[in-house]
């Protein structure tokens, strides 16, 4: 870091709806790029911003972080004021922080909580669409949540793994999770120290077959212990996922 | 009507964000023309659609009403299934009954009702930005409660009339209206035999200077007494506005 540089630290919202998630891609619009772009003109100069969390096309953030180093003169406390004059409205700077040089929004962070939405018993809902995973039965949220003390814990989670993601260990520890019904809608909450790829919305699709009746805990437990990705269920779709915090 | 020909009520839901209103428009995309478009396919005939009520640019619609003549020799019940197939996931069809052939979605309404959503207390929201009107600062709910009194029944609403509307009567008659707060958001609902071009957003602009401490229940009494556009509030934000439902 040179000498007059601070290293910022930024809480984002953002409705992944619009984009091909975060990371700056070559032929498609993600949240980075704009971020990046946008933001330059406050610190007159080009930014290099580093995420916290991948998010997938029509992934949501609640609370990513990402962090940058500048020598941009603007004081801390009015970025959030000067992103919502320059961002779209589909992306939001909760808050930012100037953090110690050392600070890397993804290598610093000690724990991730990911939320999932999914909507029971609707078959179309033009306002839900984007927001929830929207499944035309109801399901057993009892049976869901007991089927989640499974996970907690270290695991090795390579039943939940994409086919065909990076070849890095696939052993995880779950901290907390669990599966509650408000109203209308049921939200799943994953607190772990690290995510696979597409781990959640795997989980999330084989839990689905718990609560439709379909799988039982046990049956879960020996998808889980089996590592295989073909026998767990199908990835959940995107647009219910949101990553909620991360933690530092 | 000719022979063999069926009067299809449609009711629907839609996410009016990408669209510029219902009514079909030379050179901009309206929900009618995607409906009238993509469903022509299923009766085997081009379509003419009649509207209950013209929803404007980012406004929504939870049971707007719609009825076409049409030989096509699909069953009713069969319609909302090939509208989830034919159209774009933001437009629902949510019921579909055949009607008697002098129904006429708009002039045999004899009531409408509107909600608008409004979420106090947020700066900037990506999630809430198309569906509410985000106002940074609370309200008092109990305030427009009262005020909204002052609209029940027949009165002339000139001073919540769209600037160079159409010359018609200017009476209309409020059947109900109220204004409640649920957990965050606040929901106005205007119940009425007939509604005037932008009269739920110029009531709810000027209701909203009600709740901000800044106009009296007689204040706005005086306003809706006084017929002068001039003297109401701003015209509330399209995104916060639903057509709910169109009684027969």
């Amino acid at each position: 870091m040179e000498k007059n540089e601070r290293n910022i630290k930024l809480t984002l919202a953002y409705d992944g709806t619009n984009y091909h998630g975060f990371q700056r891609q070559a032929n498609a619009l993600a949240v980075q790029q704009v971020l990046e772009d946008r933001l330059a003109k406050v610190f007159g100069h080009p930014l290099k911003m580093m995420g916290a969390g991948r998010t997938d096309t029509g992934v949501h953030a609640l609370g990513q972080v990402v962090n940058f180093y500048t020598t941009g003169t603007i004081p801390t406390e009015r970025i959030p004021l000067a992103g919502r004059r320059l961002l779209p409205k589909d992306i939001v700077i909760e808050q930012a922080q100037e953090v110690s040089s050392d600070f890397h929004a993804r290598y610093s962070a000690h724990s991730k909580i990911y939320v999932y939405r999914i909507l029971p018993g609707v078959v179309a809902n033009p306002f839900t669409r984007n927001y929830a995973w929207n499944i035309p039965h109801e399901l057993d949220v009892a049976a869901m949540q007991d089927a989640l003390h499974v996970i907690l814990g270290k695991h090795d989670f390579s039943a939940f793994r994409a086919a065909g993601g990076p070849p890095i260990s696939p052993i995880r520890e779950i901290l907390g999770a669990y599966c509650q019904k408000d109203s209308q809608e049921i939200e799943f909450l994953f607190w772990g120290t690290g995510f696979l790829y597409h781990m959640v919305r795997n989980l999330v699709g084989t839990l689905v077959n718990v609560g439709s009746g379909k799988l039982s805990t046990d049956g879960f437990k020996e998808i889980l212990e089996g590592r295989d990705r073909r026998k767990a269920g199908v990835t959940a779709p995107p647009q219910g996922l949101y990553l909620k915090e991360v933690n530092y």
